[in-house]
């Protein structure tokens, strides 16, 4: 019997050490020993819980037993999750974690001491949540030259723009009702403005780089100005609106990455992640395109990684399950050399300043809710500076959305 | 370095050898030694490809190499697969193999085999083609209790119910234009017939109860019985037709598996694989869905899976992984008290014998391309059974189809 640590009971810690009782015949199926939750730490007390007699305040506790190998960091936030991990792995205490703002910020330096102390640190939870996909992109295709990544990795965002775009609800109302329904927070900025999936494919992009890519260094657009007008022009074209976090090698090697909505047709297979879901679409140079689609968030899911993490550290232990990710920094290519369409909405009396500024191949798309004062067209592809300078000047733009 | 061969220098065998040498970098990421082919078995020459001089026809030169750490089997069919793959694992050389008959037939055998002799026995590429599907069930989800797999498991079939649905194409027309692009065997029966499709959810079925499911005990129907007509009414429906391998655990623990053409809507995510791609549905009781979408098929896909197995074993070198999988048969739920709707197209004088028959719960449904000596109804939930029995004896019946 393996003996764990809890740090944090909330909703992730939580549906960890349910799991853990509820699926131990699973468990002990690939780790026959069994894993056990000793200690959960957290500043509360749980009287109704039934498993209020392992809640402890003091953290020493856990690291002064030399029964605890593994420890579930469910905590989220930087501090003291930060000093709370490193002080465990330098004791040679494994830690597995959902905390993707650590991950993103500190995840090769804890790697590194994870490796130093023959133990490991792993964060299959902190994307995409019960979806495995940390796992696959360094195990099962670590044969593989990825050349993209790109995955809708916010539950919250995707919800809303689902209901805009079946419902044909505005964003404060889909917001609000998103809100009721626990899936977005009172204070909604991180994801509705992209700093939560921006974050996650920091975390992608740096493993599929091995270098480590920064969340800050990445160009990071929500999705508030994203309305219902643009819902209707999006449902006539086939298409959706979807909070990408992308990553892309180019023929030279060098990576773009970039956190923004897109339109995305519905003939393809992200867009078949709706609602909660999340969904990350991999290209790789021989195994060519996959997909790996789930519930990227909510207790259980969650959980369910943070304890795939754990099984995996319970079979390795004493052992050092090496992760490819220095701490050298990767610069991005020039972001504004991408090439892509462009979806531009406009005042109708802009049409001809529009049609000189981007030339005769500009396609014009319709509304489902047609607006006699718009006009609204879908560019040839070209570069983000191209379509930057085109769009200069011209007054009566009303919004712009790029295409996948 | 470790040294490695491939037996059998066909599709998948030549595609090993050129994506270990393409992606040895990749490779070196996480097994830093590299791998080496030494040897290619095969009864032809090939005096025009870059490897000839690692062409070899006599096997126990394989056997008799210490060096020789890893055989990739690429051969297919039961023999001499079966025997070559027993002598490796018995001298300790692990096997990796995209041979799902092999596999659906001696797995539990070879993998015992490999536990004595602390080497592994892995076959990733057995099912799903390049998808990593095999791994996160035995790994990424040991910790789930999975109720459920449902899986578009034959790229062919796939391609064919696509261009029919798409395309208003008729089974004959599509399936010839499949054989001319090579995505269909001269002689397709195993693929439109549902063998191919049914081994592999053997396999899948038996690694989610860890006992083993015979593809022969498995209800198994093909696609040759869809019609052009059949499809008119699934586009009105918001729906296509796919060949589905579906396995199901009820709540007494007795399980159902299945291989038929299913009508699937438009809203799930396994409609959007389309074309030769496989999609594998889970759903575990904690993570809920999960989705493995890829390609399913095709030389480097195949051989990408293959090696994702190859660098596994090496990774773990004299030492056994693993699979829960012993060869107690497990006995199949009775398939007949499976419970679903139905799709029914008859002659349309058969109508009133259908409603008296199936009573007034039968929902009528119309195809986009109507015929008027023809009439269409969805039945309401019922078990096998109950319909076997109802639709007996009603003559006008032209086909029936089960919806997912």
């Amino acid at each position: 019997m393996v003996q764990i640590a809890v740090l944090g009971f909330g909703t992730v810690g939580s549906g960890v050490v349910e799991l853990i009782d509820k699926n131990q015949a699973s468990i002990r199926g690939r780790f026959p020993e069994g894993i056990h939750v000793k200690y959960i730490l957290d500043l509360r007390e749980f009287p109704d819980s039934p498993y209020h007699d392992r809640v402890i305040h003091d953290y020493n506790i856990i690291l002064n037993d030399p029964e605890i190998r593994i420890i579930c960091e469910t905590m989220g936030g930087k501090n003291p999750a930060y000093a709370f991990s490193k002080s465990a792995l330098e004791k040679g205490i494994s830690v597995c974690t959902s905390n993707k703002e650590l991950v993103a910020a500190h995840g090769p330096e804890l790697l590194r001491t994870a490796a130093a102390h023959n133990c490991s640190y792993m964060f299959e939870a902190s994307v995409g949540g019960g979806i495995p996909v940390i796992r696959p992109l360094l195990n099962a295709l670590s044969q593989e030259y990825i050349t993209s990544i790109v995955g809708i990795l916010n539950g919250t965002t995707n919800y809303i723009m689902t209901r805009m775009e079946k419902e044909n609800m505005t964003f404060e109302e889909t917001l609000r009702i998103a809100q009721e329904k626990g899936y977005a927070e009172r204070n909604p900025e991180a994801d509705v403005e992209g700093h939560d999936a921006c974050r996650k494919i920091a975390i992608l992009s740096s493993l599929m780089t091995g270098k480590t890519v920064r969340y800050e260094d990445i160009p990071c657009e929500g999705i508030s100005r994203i309305t219902k007008a643009d819902f209707g022009y999006a449902r006539n074209m086939q298409m959706g609106i979807k909070l990408l976090g992308m990553a892309h090698r180019n023929e030279d090697g060098s990576v773009n990455v970039r956190t923004a909505p897109f339109l995305v047709s519905r003939d393809h297979p992200l867009y078949s992640a709706t609602g909660v879901f999340n969904a990350v679409f991999v290209h790789g140079n021989c195994v060519d395109d996959l997909m790996f689609y789930g519930r990227g968030a909510g207790k259980l899911p969650t959980a369910s990684a943070v304890v795939a993490d754990v099984v995996d550290c319970a079979v390795n232990l004493g052992r050092n399950v090496d992760v490819a990710w220095s701490d050298e920094v990767l610069p991005l290519a020039d972001s504004s050399k991408e090439v892509r369409r462009f979806f531009i909405r406009a005042a109708a009396d802009a049409r001809d300043s529009l049609l000189s500024a981007f030339g005769s191949d500009l396609e014009e798309v319709s509304s489902d809710t047609p607006a006699a004062d718009e006009c609204a067209f879908v560019t040839a592809a070209m570069s983000e500076a191209a379509f930057d300078e085109a769009a200069a000047g011209i007054s009566g733009i009303r919004t712009w959305i790029r295409l996948f």
